[in-house]
């Protein structure tokens, strides 16, 4: 589960898939700007935010516009993880007119979506009034999960695992193939010494399972709030709780006084809006 | 602008993108499935809908699945483009438990952000009463775009071109460089004799450009309902017309009324919240 | 059908396929450089005409060389699109003798097929008298299309569609599985709304059909000249006209003068050989 | 320099590239098929000669076709490396109706640049008389080395090198940097102890150096016939010639009678025109 | 740290880098093979130990030799994980000599380098006496880590992490870095608060700081044994402790008996010396 | 067989696979880099040897650190093929303290490994009395068979064929599959005119038979001295003699003296133990 301190990402983890992008975007070549800007026309850019919100993803953007004009200056007005309001100046470009209007697109659509992600993590993460902690899931997009899970962080929410291999979720297909909680966390110990087994509970019989079987986290998935309290009350001390299913910015606070540790939100990434940002352009 | 019929995708289009997701969540490997299922366990999955939604996407979802298992049958219970209620059975599987383990999230992920824009696209084409075309944009998620335009396609919308290279848009900041709509469709008729040319007018000056330019489409972009009433009737007959900007369902009756033949929106790519779909799987 | 003015290439275009170029040619390594000529020696070279030709592939080949020693400078004489005579200087390099040794064949293979390219297109569109504009057709070379329709442009030639994806052509096959030509555009027709749609007709009868569906544009494809001619004359005014099938420089006159709008050209792309260019260095 | 026996490709020299070809046409769809042909149909499609050539790049087509439908059957009627006549049928497929129409051009502009290489192949093996071996050169197009290659052992064409890795071949520009003939000999030899040393002689000065120096093979670039007599004459015994620099179909029988061992020709790959082939599809 | 069941590899973790290692050993053909044997014979070819040793990596040499024949069949006579003795029969297949013979090198160095990991591996496994566990590195050959980490749990052997992001490991260039063991840790416990924290100890000051630091894994590094056997006595019941540093089959014994939980020896896959395996092949 | 002089790689032949790896390590991100390094930190590396050893592979690890941060300063203090010893240092480095943290291991994973061969590799060259040349073979590791020759160049090694393109070798299998030495020698000289032909001899019978049958090289393979010696006496002057099997640093000067010309050692790449070399940083 990683959390602040919010640091840039890796070039290599981002230069490859707007490669790819770029080359989704472009087919064989951009017909329009081909034939109106003329091609040793310069200009200036100015992005803007259009809405209220968190920004992330100004270095993924910024290649965007450079591996179509290397010479592209990409002047930051705001750092990613600022919370902007309508109207924010976002960062300022000068280059080449026609890269630019080639690569605004490719741009905006990781600007928008990573910024869109930040914004609703935000927003859970305010509502909880600090007393619980926003997890995000592996239900983001394929092919960007490290793009997404920056996002994440960039809202100031905690990263849970980032794939099938850097973290122990023992959930309930698990469980029933098993057969039961007690012999899959058994077998998981076998297996691992280390990381911290977590295990999914559907019931409070589940529940009552999991601490016997002395899982490092309970994941308690869908139950009603009333049932949720006496899961959080039987587990506590004995494990780490993770609530999931259903949460809305509604249910938060509610579930955030149950006194779970944490609280893991899909929608974070399979269902972020995406925020609203232009470009506009100029000639120098 | 793609609409009906609507046929199934290449296989030739998901592929490749499937093999990279499944890489992205595999990492080194599961280390949850290896450890608590055996390999030699066979199951029986079903994929169940939890909302009502419409499908889009087990193609690429089964391509998922067999790319771990090639012997895992996938039986599919709806097509894509059904409008399925929560609790319909989509899909029946039999295969390797850990091997359906392993694919379940990358499967789901492609199944339910798809689903969620067709079923987005699907509200917003009924809104229309039939009205008016329901176009996509180019606002889609980087390296997943021709699925999502599939995806729109079983939501019953349209697609609007599907790269830089496949259709013309002037759009604002191309008018400002090259001075002026006039100039920007004469320059654009120099330059490609057949694909329509579409034009952004963000004023009714400039709807009175772009039908004085002899542009083919106008996209009338971000006005209030009135002017847009106003340009509607002074291009009606001129020029086919695309409406734009804060497109939301509520306002899309009052949009449908004014006799413009397109509205496009970007939020069916964008900010399509993911259908909810679960996978549950069971020794056989 | 994309035609001038004509604009330099994307890098994003052709990065790529370089990389691969060299990585085919090098394979582990350049064994008759590496042992003949000093590492650390410079040297500056020459690219010449040794033919008559229009020059297309600066860029690209300029990539070849520059992947190798990022410190090449590449100096060019003439521009793509100028038609250059047998002695012209192309362009003057200074780098590291052996990189440029290294890349020179890459380099070479790139910028002399396209500017065969672009010589034959010339040569073609020369051939028009202005009465017929030439087009290209998607018999390029697999992988290098993006490159060989930019080559057709640098030789002022006019680009067809670039892929299956951004253009309508009904073609023979389509028409006998749907059942006919009118079937064939009516299915078309309510498929997609605004792309022209072109339809091949290889008959008078077919020509009819194609008139009286409606099709934007028509294909006359392989009539002797006197079907042309009438064909012409049933469709002008009705869609536009594109003559394609067996089109030699020879018959490029008769076909001008039938008035016809467009003439489509395989021969441009699958068939254009090479232009001749030389490399030349010596130490500096 | 790989001659007979003449065997087919392994595929795995060519699914990726026709995997890339595929995408590269695709985009994100067929607009015109998916319209114009229902996706369950099925056909019967014919690859057909329109012009007498030799065939080479089945495997290579069935592979594009099988990519989009792998239940598609295609029954070859010809093998590589055949003479066909204009008429001849080439191959029979049985299959999904739209796959095949999708996969069409790709499948055909590797069969028909592979059969246009082949053919002018044999045109120049046939025109020797037997007397000298006809060479190809690395003047290949990017990426398609391997089936390029190919095509020219099915034109009964034997391979010179590969790549910069697995031939050595002096050349002028090498000569010049390493200060003559005779050094660059040396400097090779003290590289590499068992492959034969190749290098490029252009004056009869040059050479008696290379006769001097011990080079394994002479390569004699672009003399007039009666100094090529001379060279050949001066060298016979002492090491392998080869002929190459503005060789044509007229001039090979005047080559071919001076004795030489080889002659390479650039145009069998850069300047092939491709082989005239139809494909022609009904409903089964 | 990921141990028993020992469970096969996915195949999506192997696929790609066996397409990949063809192409590098295939270039542009087999020169040899394609000449000597003929296209059409069958053959049968056996893979047989030429030493002790542990087998691992069947899977992967299967997937060699059906990429270029996918018809060939692969007989496993042992499985991944077993000892076996030289003279001992690994595999029978059956199917086209050719693809054999091009696929037998590759088939073979992947085969050879896994099976000589598992080896050594299983070797310091036996030689702990089952007293401490034998762990694996993040030195593994690049991109080969996910195969060399199965081999290493295919000798007995238990997987540390497999990248940067799933585990945490605290070195000493971070205690540098951040000013010391508890400052980093302290870092560390903000940003993560799932994940064991592991840190670096190279004196028993660093020892000691970590203990107060409440790290849960201490990696005590390159010390003497008696200060091993010091820091164990300090940290025992407070963290887990690892040991690594110089780590011999000879030195394990001592090792072992410290009553540390693991020992991580970087050798296992960076100079496991390769298994001896034979490849023959004879007529069917 | 490509041996001195030692010269740089070709970026060409290491750029992507440096990608590759750092894309292995890295996953979704450093998670203890990220946690306890402030980015903005600048340090100073130090790359120092642990051992005595020969160093290869500079370029590349600078590479992997430069990809993460392009302003990263590599400072080298040896260079590739230097001798070094123990406690020399290798290279500083100056940059942004978590770029080099983060590509350390795949920087020195690179760099270990690689002087690991070229370190073998010289004490195999320097063992031979310079009476016999030191061969690698095609055992490299799959993916990374240009930097492992490398390697073997750095070490003073020969390279043998870097791939089944660039050289001949009629092993045991193609001999059996042929019906004998001479019909395989013959169909191989039938197939190529100019590659030596080199063919495996397993018995003092099939030496007679390659000399016989003309090959140009007898790789002597796996016999007793006695009978190698033999072997030599018998082809000496009629083919160059190269011999293998079971080729060890005691056994080398016995086999240097019997006058052979190459000896070929798999183990320089199959089982070269790594080099060992640290990383060390500071603040600057």
């Amino acid at each position: 589960m990683r959390t602040v301190p919010f640091q840039p990402m890796d070039p290599a983890l981002y230069r490859e898939v707007v490669r790819r992008a770029l080359a989704e975007d472009l087919g064989w070549g951009d017909v329009t700007t081909e034939a109106v800007v003329p091609g040793e026309l310069r200009a200036k850019g100015v992005i803007v935010c259009k809405c209220n919100c968190v920004i992330a993803g100004l270095d993924v953007a910024a290649e965007a516009f450079q591996q179509l004009d290397p010479g592209c200056a990409f002047d930051r007005k705001v750092k990613d993880g600022d919370q902007c309001r309508s109207g924010d100046l976002v960062a300022e470009l000068n280059g080449q007119a026609a890269a630019m209007l080639t690569a605004e697109r490719t741009a905006l659509n990781f600007l928008q979506r990573l910024s869109g992600i930040a914004t609703l993590t935000r927003r859970f993460v305010e509502a909880t009034g600090g007393k619980i902690t926003v997890l995000d899931t592996r239900k983001t997009t394929p092919t960007l999960r490290a793009l997404e899970k920056y996002a994440v962080r960039a809202g100031s929410g905690t990263n849970h695992r980032g794939g099938l291999d850097d973290g122990i979720l023992i959930k309930d297909n698990h469980i029933r193939l098993a057969g039961g909680v007690k012999e899959a966390v058994r077998r998981m110990k076998d297996a691992d010494a280390e990381m911290p087994i977590e295990i999914e509970a559907q019931s409070l019989e589940q529940v009552d399972e999991a601490i016997g079987s002395g899982a490092d986290i309970i994941l308690v998935d869908n139950l009603p709030i009333d049932q949720i309290r006496e899961a959080v009350s039987r587990i506590r001390g004995r494990a780490k709780i993770e609530l999931s299913g259903g949460v809305t910015l509604e249910r938060l606070p509610e579930l955030a006084a149950t006194g779970a540790d944490y609280v893991s939100v899909g929608a974070l990434t399979h269902s972020a809006p995406a925020a609203d940002l232009s470009f506009e352009l100029e000639p120098e």
